[in-house]
């Protein structure tokens, strides 16, 4: 038997992206977005939802682009700083000493010291309330070295990520391996 | 230095959503999508991305409703599963010995044994490629009291929900507590 908790935006897991963009001015900037996820396969896209008021909510919508930067569990609390605090009033990049880094193919920056990042255009804005979503096209995904496996992927287990629980409003990191996906369900 | 490894569709963490819907007959159906997550805060809206060629797809365009349930580690197996075949050919429910409940908000069901449940009504669909998006506005949250703490708010330990890892096609429990946002982030 269930009981109703009410209209609330809670799901396990939600990530933690910061997304970076650049202003009019061209100075790089970065926000912490929990409201987000994959969206399509193809074209490879990544949707992320950010409120109007925001900084990068005007440097999206002018620059057309953003890149999603996936950090690990030492940046923690750089991550949470980055929502903290407005784009407005902190250069989030000095505060922090992380380094911009100018993305080859899309007009905004990623971090030099995160493990990987996606670099993304924008494909379509959806007005949906108190957020907007934009939906990004992934023009390619660039990872630290250290971060790939031998046959050269991605590791979840070298890049310790973390996610953030809403309404409890805590980080936790990733645990133990469960199993293999598109497979485990053909015990069934 | 990043290394390019081309436009994928890799974040962390990717959920694992079960989404429940009922077709033009009333038959229940469940699929698994790692494409979604939370999209809005007012109104409280989620966004899961489905291809068009799956029989939930068919199911969610007519009725405009969905619910999204929140699996814990127990049933790992069974989510996966529900991403492996279609309701075309089977009855996942029946299969599984999972129970359909009706939604007393929306035109869809929920699985009676998961932890929490997301009962949604369709309110943008957005076509980006293979896989398009369905907004749902939430409607309520519906949990085992189980899995409430003292407060009456849902405990993500109690939950234990668990991940999914793109690329590496893996499952991961979630791990230890890291730390608090929104507070962290002060130290810097």
């Amino acid at each position: 038997m269930k009981k109703s908790l009410g209209a609330k935006t809670i799901v396990y897991p939600t990530p933690v992206f910061v997304v970076a963009t650049y202003d009019s001015a061209g100075k790089p900037n970065l926000m912490t977005a929990s409201w987000g996820g994959i969206c399509c396969s193809t074209p490879p896209c990544v949707a992320v939802a950010i409120r109007k008021v925001t900084y990068s909510y005007s440097n999206i919508t002018e620059r057309k682009a953003f890149t999603i930067n996936i950090p690990s569990e030492t940046y923690v609390k750089e991550a949470d700083y980055f929502g903290l605090v407005s784009g407005k009033e902190a250069d989030k990049f000095a505060v922090t000493g992380l380094t911009p880094v100018k993305s080859d193919l899309v007009d905004a920056p990623y971090i030099g010291e995160f493990p990987f990042v996606l670099e993304c255009k924008v494909r379509h804005i959806i007005e949906i309330g108190l957020h907007t979503q934009f939906i990004g096209e992934i023009m390619d995904i660039k990872a630290e070295e250290s971060m790939l496996n031998e046959k050269g992927a991605l590791e979840i287990e070298k890049v310790k990520p973390f996610l953030f629980a809403p309404e409890s409003r805590a980080y936790y990191k990733v645990g133990d391996y469960l199993g293999k996906a598109f497979s485990l369900g053909k015990e069934i």
